[in-house]
């Protein structure tokens, strides 16, 4: 007997993966959090039936959500991760010679499955120089003030918990809680599936920071493939990294991608052109 | 009630498209080719229910897959796809000023099938500077010398009639029959999960083309989405277009995605790093 996992990726689409068992469910104040162990993505994590992260193909959302803004600051010390409670946007932060890093989850399950069954993607939260809190990501940010080098937002898709994540009342908070040349880097969406989410946030983002860019990385088993990333910056560039800033021991991300990724289709430049 | 085609596009990986209404349905000697009307991308076309074309995202592969090798080239004058038959890389083609474009397609019913139910892809296919040819493709090459300045290779999946065609004989054949100058591209499947055909592909072209390489383009309704596109020269650099070559009317082309499709991600890169 064949079990499959079925998320809704979007109107009249669905992607399916073989799971050969449910390796712990839980029903959280906020969502039903599943790690499954599957035929062929190792272990994966679902929050409300829709795909977080798989082993095999985390790599490049962890990589491309953190070391675009990471190589993109001359000297990104203290640094914040919104949600991310898996803790693989943490592990990619922590390739870096940072100072100390906060991590604000709002659900305490996610964490504590991640450690327990994903210790792969979690290994860099045990790090002495992370700190969990358990909490309301944006209520943490309204009360950060000239705090963090870099932001990242590593969040659920806009709906539930997540939504206010996404609005511009957060993005003004988050320029006032980055110190100096920083920098915020958060998921958007499919360029497909999402293209007036895409287009929304660039705007507000462009309201909100001197500059703001979109960039695009590609995994799997996200809907379409090809998933946006926005970025802000209070002050310097992000379209190349850093002169002399390598990051090792990474499989999607480098000097090279990291240039061609702000490199947009013409159908996506679309979505924003009349906002540039 | 609600329909669902669903394909298996890797071990343990399904996609699922809702379909209101099946439009046509053909068995042909090759494969069993269908024509469908999907709640969200158009009307689709499925050989083998391998999905091959979507009204709503075919021009990321077909711009990709014509243009790179079109744009490389100084004075492609006359052009040879191999498969394609649904005319998809025929009407990108014809955005270049051509003399020729030959179409070879082993299966009649594809392009019947397309020309009747996809008109938006398959309109080329009656421009007169295009003949269509039923045939096998392999024997097509095989019989042409020094006769076309650029040839696509649009197939199926490397099983049944598509096989040879990602085959060193075949390379060898295509090389022969490009004249001087001239540019051969190829869709070469997904670098997650064709990893092994990605790198002999690779190989296999290095030693029989005087340059070789790899480029990506973004496909939402193929598998993990990243696509790999493999693409050899007789001679000429192809890594960028060549200077003041524009291409009006693209969705997913233009120059800058020409040389960032080039940029390999590390992942991808280590597939063919001991072959370069």
């Amino acid at each position: 007997m064949q079990f499959w996992f079925t998320e809704e990726q979007s109107k009249g689409l669905r992607i399916s993966v073989q799971v050969e068992r449910v390796v712990e469910k839980r029903r959280t104040p906020y969502q039903e959090a599943v790690v499954s162990e599957t035929s062929d993505f190792g272990r994966m994590l679902t929050l409300d039936d829709v795909i977080q992260t798989t082993e095999r193909d985390e790599f490049a959302y962890h990589e491309m959500i953190c070391h675009v803004p990471m190589c993109s600051h001359p000297n990104p010390d203290r640094v914040l991760v919104v949600g991310g409670g898996d803790g693989g946007a943490v592990r990619e932060v922590l390739k870096h010679p940072v100072q100390a890093v906060d991590l604000v989850e709002i659900d305490e399950a996610v964490i504590s499955l991640s450690k327990e069954h994903l210790p792969s993607i979690s290994s860099g939260l045990a790090d002495p120089r992370v700190r969990v809190i358990i909490g309301d990501g944006i209520e943490f940010v309204a009360g950060s003030r000239d705090a963090y080098d870099v932001i990242i937002v590593d969040s659920t898709d806009p709906v539930g918990p997540a939504q206010g994540l996404f609005e511009r009342g957060f993005f003004e908070r988050v320029r006032r809680a980055l110190r100096e040349g920083g920098l915020f880097a958060a998921q958007t969406g499919s360029p497909f599936y999402s293209a007036e989410l895409v287009a929304r946030v660039y705007r507000d983002l462009r309201s909100v920071f001197p500059k703001a860019g979109l960039y695009l990385g590609c995994v799997p088993t996200y809907p379409g493939g090809l998933w946006v990333f926005s970025i802000g910056s209070v002050g310097g560039e992000f379209t190349s990294p850093l002169p002399g800033r390598v990051v090792k021991g990474t499989k999607y991300y480098d000097e090279a991608v990291h240039s061609a990724a702000f490199v947009l289709p013409p159908f996506v430049r679309r979505l924003i052109d009349g906002d540039r």
